[in-house]
């Protein structure tokens, strides 16, 4: 995306609210750890992310990088751990931020949000926003990592072919027929919704 | 995010440029097809979406919908089949969008696009766009479907608590030691690393 350094938080949050639907704490903190691993790589690197948690930090990702979800720049590996790394995509090497808790106590808000001591209802939303501004990137804790091998390889998906089954194009490699029609589709499949198909030619 | 129907696909464009990197042509005729699902939604319907790929349509959804990847509202089912789908978020029903290969034909460089019959290199990427802006979202079958409950809940995290061997806070849940801790992490840990902690308190 297209907020640049230096971070210009208010910009930031503006972006959020658009884009994640409110101003959620996660992922405007993680604003601060996504500009603090930047930082640190060198200039110029061509980098990819790690996520290692599902909830919010994919946003700021995806909001401060040119890496997505859609053109497999993010992966989420989820360790269920508030942090993320940011890494030069061809040696692997590059730096990972973390939330510390350790640094958390002079922080009330931050701490009751993070560890989730009260119901979201009881927050003091306009507070913790403010501590987070306040507090910056100073909760953070950063180190040098480098990725294993087998995460930097991108994955083919070789040949695309039709199944015979849903007349759908799919990967030749998952086998006679797609991967929905073995049996991993997540909807109920009824009569009236197989024979049910509108086309728009 | 904020493009409003009806579809401007020339604003859509852009946008798909600054947040994907460049100009993808999945990403384009994902706008299309995240559009037609939407359309045929009841008016004032809170959606979720489910994406049938790795590939391109995340984004697109993401872009088009409130539905992203931290807020939890898209959840990527690779199924390798360049589909997706908006649904209900409570009662699970909605439509699934495809593109349908036996209509494309008659537009030479998106079948061979799709089906990656020619390399990258040789793609005529502007003729390519001319002719998925043509076909907007005629090539494009729709359904109704229902999303299976158990897809529609909505994971706990439960309680948060420090990780005995990293310091970091994870779920109580996933046992003793946090999961990265448990050896799922994606990292080389060297001597080097470890002891290289940088602090910003």
């Amino acid at each position: 995306m297209t907020i640049a350094c230096p971070f210009d938080i208010e910009k930031y949050v503006h972006v959020v609210q658009s884009f994640h639907g409110y101003m959620a704490p996660g992922v405007i903190i993680g604003g601060f750890m996504v500009n603090l691993a930047k930082r640190n790589l060198l200039e110029g690197t061509i980098f990819n992310a790690i996520c290692e948690t599902t909830v919010c930090l994919p946003d700021a990702i995806q909001l401060l990088t040119l890496c997505t979800m859609g053109n497999g720049r993010v992966k989420i590996i989820d360790l269920g751990r508030f942090a993320l790394s940011l890494y030069d995509n061809e040696k692997g090497n590059g730096f990972r931020v973390f939330l510390d808790p350790n640094k958390m106590d002079e922080w009330s808000e931050i701490k009751q949000w993070f560890f989730k001591l009260k119901p979201k209802a009881e927050q003091n939303m306009d507070l913790l926003l403010a501590q987070i501004k306040e507090t910056g990137e100073t909760l953070c804790g950063i180190h040098p990592i480098r990725v294993r091998p087998e995460f930097l390889k991108k994955e083919k998906r070789g040949k695309i072919v039709i199944c015979p089954c849903c007349q759908e194009a799919y990967p030749a490699k998952d086998g006679e027929v797609c991967r929905g029609c073995q049996g991993q589709s997540p909807y109920i499949l009824t009569e009236a919704s197989e024979r049910n198909i509108l086309t728009f030619s």
